[in-house]
Protein backbone atom coordinates (compact mmCIF):
# COMPACT_ATOMS: atom_id res chain seq x y z
CA UNK A 1 0.00 0.00 0.00
CA UNK A 2 1.79 3.50 -1.01
CA UNK A 3 0.80 6.59 0.89
CA UNK A 4 1.65 8.81 -2.48
CA UNK A 5 -2.03 10.15 -3.63
CA UNK A 6 -0.51 10.57 -7.20
CA UNK A 7 2.24 8.09 -8.33
CA UNK A 8 3.96 7.94 -12.25
CA UNK A 9 4.51 4.28 -11.75
CA UNK A 10 0.55 3.56 -11.65
CA UNK A 11 -0.45 3.23 -15.18
CA UNK A 12 -3.99 4.49 -14.32
CA UNK A 13 -2.30 7.43 -12.11
CA UNK A 14 -3.03 10.79 -14.21
CA UNK A 15 0.22 12.50 -13.26
CA UNK A 16 0.78 10.02 -16.23
CA UNK A 17 -0.32 12.57 -18.71
CA UNK A 18 1.79 15.14 -17.12
CA UNK A 19 4.58 13.54 -17.35
CA UNK A 20 3.83 12.97 -21.10
CA UNK A 21 3.70 16.62 -21.45
CA UNK A 22 6.39 18.25 -20.02
CA UNK A 23 8.85 15.41 -21.58
CA UNK A 24 7.64 16.71 -24.93
CA UNK A 25 10.87 18.50 -26.44
CA UNK A 26 9.13 21.28 -28.02
CA UNK A 27 7.09 21.82 -24.70
CA UNK A 28 11.05 22.22 -22.86
CA UNK A 29 12.09 24.68 -25.71
CA UNK A 30 8.99 26.91 -25.31
CA UNK A 31 8.87 27.23 -21.80
CA UNK A 32 12.45 28.24 -21.52
CA UNK A 33 11.99 30.94 -23.90
CA UNK A 34 8.52 32.10 -21.81
CA UNK A 35 10.91 32.05 -18.96
CA UNK A 36 12.62 35.16 -20.06
CA UNK A 37 9.31 36.92 -21.02
CA UNK A 38 6.21 36.86 -22.70
CA UNK A 39 6.59 36.17 -26.75
CA UNK A 40 4.49 36.70 -30.23
CA UNK A 41 3.77 33.58 -32.00
CA UNK A 42 6.14 34.53 -34.86
CA UNK A 43 9.23 35.49 -32.31
CA UNK A 44 8.31 32.03 -30.34
CA UNK A 45 8.54 30.74 -33.98
CA UNK A 46 11.41 32.34 -34.99
CA UNK A 47 13.55 31.23 -32.04
CA UNK A 48 12.86 27.23 -31.62
CA UNK A 49 14.44 26.55 -35.22
CA UNK A 50 12.70 23.65 -36.98
CA UNK A 51 9.17 23.88 -35.16
CA UNK A 52 6.39 23.85 -37.75
CA UNK A 53 3.74 26.74 -37.68
CA UNK A 54 1.29 23.84 -36.46
CA UNK A 55 3.51 21.92 -34.20
CA UNK A 56 3.85 25.17 -32.42
CA UNK A 57 0.15 26.27 -32.46
CA UNK A 58 -0.64 22.16 -31.30
CA UNK A 59 1.64 22.77 -28.39
CA UNK A 60 0.51 26.16 -26.78
CA UNK A 61 -2.94 25.14 -26.78
CA UNK A 62 -2.16 21.70 -25.06
CA UNK A 63 0.19 24.02 -22.70
CA UNK A 64 -2.89 26.95 -22.83
CA UNK A 65 -5.55 24.08 -21.62
CA UNK A 66 -3.80 22.45 -19.28
CA UNK A 67 -3.29 26.01 -17.63
CA UNK A 68 0.34 26.33 -18.15
CA UNK A 69 0.48 28.96 -20.32
CA UNK A 70 -1.94 32.12 -21.06
CA UNK A 71 -2.84 33.50 -24.29
CA UNK A 72 -3.66 36.89 -23.99
CA UNK A 73 -5.71 38.41 -26.97
CA UNK A 74 -5.48 42.26 -27.92
CA UNK A 75 -7.85 43.35 -30.48
CA UNK A 76 -5.41 45.53 -32.69
CA UNK A 77 -5.26 45.13 -36.18
CA UNK A 78 -4.14 42.55 -37.14
CA UNK A 79 -4.73 40.85 -33.26
CA UNK A 80 -2.14 40.77 -31.22
CA UNK A 81 -1.65 37.64 -29.74
CA UNK A 82 1.23 36.99 -27.14
CA UNK A 83 2.32 33.81 -24.63
CA UNK A 84 3.37 33.81 -21.37
CA UNK A 85 3.83 31.60 -18.65
CA UNK A 86 1.26 31.32 -15.77
CA UNK A 87 2.55 30.66 -12.50
CA UNK A 88 2.34 26.90 -12.53
CA UNK A 89 3.71 27.15 -16.23
CA UNK A 90 6.66 29.04 -14.29
CA UNK A 91 6.99 25.90 -11.89
CA UNK A 92 8.63 23.82 -15.02
CA UNK A 93 11.05 27.04 -16.01
CA UNK A 94 13.85 25.00 -13.32
CA UNK A 95 13.15 21.52 -14.19
CA UNK A 96 12.96 21.58 -17.75
CA UNK A 97 16.62 24.54 -17.65
CA UNK A 98 18.01 21.14 -16.04
CA UNK A 99 16.64 18.41 -18.78
CA UNK A 100 18.26 21.40 -21.43
CA UNK A 101 21.04 21.55 -19.56
CA UNK A 102 21.67 17.83 -19.34
CA UNK A 103 21.38 17.29 -23.18
CA UNK A 104 23.52 19.96 -23.96
CA UNK A 105 26.28 19.20 -21.33
CA UNK A 106 26.03 15.38 -22.38
CA UNK A 107 25.66 15.11 -25.79
CA UNK A 108 29.43 14.51 -26.35
CA UNK A 109 29.56 11.42 -24.36
CA UNK A 110 26.65 10.17 -26.06
CA UNK A 111 27.84 10.76 -29.64
CA UNK A 112 30.54 8.71 -28.80
CA UNK A 113 28.66 6.07 -27.05
CA UNK A 114 26.37 5.68 -30.18
CA UNK A 115 29.35 5.94 -32.34
CA UNK A 116 30.92 2.78 -30.49
CA UNK A 117 27.54 0.82 -30.19
CA UNK A 118 27.65 1.21 -34.00
CA UNK A 119 31.28 0.10 -34.58
CA UNK A 120 30.32 -3.38 -32.04
CA UNK A 121 27.52 -4.18 -33.94
CA UNK A 122 28.86 -3.26 -37.64
CA UNK B 1 26.34 34.67 -33.22
CA UNK B 2 26.77 32.11 -30.12
CA UNK B 3 29.44 30.61 -28.18
CA UNK B 4 27.80 27.66 -26.71
CA UNK B 5 29.12 24.79 -28.45
CA UNK B 6 25.89 22.77 -28.34
CA UNK B 7 22.03 24.25 -28.25
CA UNK B 8 18.97 23.00 -28.24
CA UNK B 9 17.69 25.70 -29.83
CA UNK B 10 19.79 24.79 -33.36
CA UNK B 11 17.31 21.61 -35.20
CA UNK B 12 20.37 21.01 -36.52
CA UNK B 13 22.46 20.38 -32.79
CA UNK B 14 22.65 16.99 -32.22
CA UNK B 15 21.47 17.78 -28.66
CA UNK B 16 18.11 17.77 -29.89
CA UNK B 17 18.07 13.73 -30.36
CA UNK B 18 19.09 14.05 -26.38
CA UNK B 19 16.39 16.27 -25.63
CA UNK B 20 14.04 13.61 -27.10
CA UNK B 21 15.68 10.52 -25.59
CA UNK B 22 15.51 12.18 -21.89
CA UNK B 23 12.01 13.68 -22.61
CA UNK B 24 10.26 10.02 -22.86
CA UNK B 25 8.39 9.30 -20.53
CA UNK B 26 9.39 5.74 -20.41
CA UNK B 27 13.11 6.96 -19.95
CA UNK B 28 12.36 8.64 -17.00
CA UNK B 29 10.37 5.87 -15.26
CA UNK B 30 13.28 3.30 -15.86
CA UNK B 31 16.33 5.69 -14.71
CA UNK B 32 14.00 6.58 -11.42
CA UNK B 33 14.27 2.46 -10.56
CA UNK B 34 17.37 1.82 -11.85
CA UNK B 35 18.63 5.12 -9.75
CA UNK B 36 18.13 2.43 -6.35
CA UNK B 37 20.23 -0.50 -7.46
CA UNK B 38 20.68 -2.32 -10.47
CA UNK B 39 17.05 -4.54 -11.92
CA UNK B 40 16.54 -7.60 -13.91
CA UNK B 41 14.16 -7.00 -16.69
CA UNK B 42 11.26 -9.03 -14.99
CA UNK B 43 11.84 -6.72 -12.11
CA UNK B 44 12.20 -3.41 -13.88
CA UNK B 45 8.47 -4.65 -16.06
CA UNK B 46 6.57 -5.13 -12.91
CA UNK B 47 7.12 -2.29 -11.25
CA UNK B 48 6.94 -0.01 -14.42
CA UNK B 49 2.96 -0.43 -14.34
CA UNK B 50 1.51 -1.17 -18.21
CA UNK B 51 4.67 -0.78 -20.05
CA UNK B 52 4.85 -3.71 -22.83
CA UNK B 53 7.89 -6.02 -23.13
CA UNK B 54 8.38 -4.66 -26.70
CA UNK B 55 8.42 -1.31 -25.35
CA UNK B 56 10.86 -2.08 -22.44
CA UNK B 57 12.96 -3.94 -24.22
CA UNK B 58 13.32 -1.13 -26.98
CA UNK B 59 13.71 1.57 -24.80
CA UNK B 60 16.24 -0.37 -22.90
CA UNK B 61 18.16 -0.73 -25.93
CA UNK B 62 18.16 2.71 -26.93
CA UNK B 63 19.57 3.58 -23.37
CA UNK B 64 22.49 1.09 -23.65
CA UNK B 65 23.11 2.47 -27.30
CA UNK B 66 23.55 6.25 -25.72
CA UNK B 67 25.54 5.05 -23.13
CA UNK B 68 23.35 5.60 -20.32
CA UNK B 69 22.52 2.02 -18.98
CA UNK B 70 24.48 -1.24 -18.70
CA UNK B 71 23.44 -4.80 -19.61
CA UNK B 72 25.20 -7.25 -18.06
CA UNK B 73 24.36 -10.70 -19.13
CA UNK B 74 25.57 -13.81 -16.70
CA UNK B 75 25.81 -17.27 -18.54
CA UNK B 76 23.34 -19.33 -15.93
CA UNK B 77 20.34 -21.12 -17.14
CA UNK B 78 18.59 -19.48 -18.18
CA UNK B 79 21.02 -16.47 -18.88
CA UNK B 80 20.93 -14.08 -15.95
CA UNK B 81 20.66 -10.25 -17.40
CA UNK B 82 20.87 -6.96 -15.02
CA UNK B 83 20.19 -3.35 -15.99
CA UNK B 84 22.62 -0.57 -14.04
CA UNK B 85 23.30 3.11 -14.92
CA UNK B 86 26.73 4.00 -16.13
CA UNK B 87 27.90 7.32 -14.96
CA UNK B 88 26.73 8.85 -17.57
CA UNK B 89 23.27 7.51 -16.50
CA UNK B 90 23.28 8.42 -13.30
CA UNK B 91 24.16 12.07 -14.13
CA UNK B 92 20.07 11.79 -15.32
CA UNK B 93 19.18 10.61 -11.76
CA UNK B 94 18.35 14.14 -10.00
CA UNK B 95 16.64 16.27 -13.22
CA UNK B 96 13.87 13.46 -14.13
CA UNK B 97 13.34 12.82 -10.22
CA UNK B 98 12.25 16.38 -10.62
CA UNK B 99 10.66 16.15 -13.49
CA UNK B 100 8.41 13.11 -11.96
CA UNK B 101 8.27 15.05 -9.09
CA UNK B 102 7.00 17.87 -10.72
CA UNK B 103 4.00 15.93 -12.33
CA UNK B 104 2.97 14.35 -9.30
CA UNK B 105 2.52 17.60 -7.29
CA UNK B 106 0.95 19.10 -10.33
CA UNK B 107 -1.60 17.08 -11.86
CA UNK B 108 -4.55 18.00 -9.84
CA UNK B 109 -4.16 21.57 -11.02
CA UNK B 110 -3.96 20.59 -14.22
CA UNK B 111 -6.97 18.61 -14.13
CA UNK B 112 -8.59 21.57 -13.06
CA UNK B 113 -7.36 23.12 -15.66
CA UNK B 114 -8.36 20.91 -18.51
CA UNK B 115 -11.95 20.91 -16.83
CA UNK B 116 -12.41 24.46 -17.40
CA UNK B 117 -11.25 24.53 -20.55
CA UNK B 118 -13.40 21.65 -21.90
CA UNK B 119 -16.30 23.73 -19.71
CA UNK B 120 -15.18 27.02 -21.83
CA UNK B 121 -15.23 25.15 -25.21
CA UNK B 122 -18.27 23.53 -24.35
Amino acid sequence: MTTRLYDVYDARCPSRTALDRIGDKWTALIIGILAERPHRFGELRRRIDGISQKMLTQTLRSLERDGLVHRDAVATVPVTVTYSLTPTGATLIEPLAAVRDWAEAHIEVILTARARAAVDSG
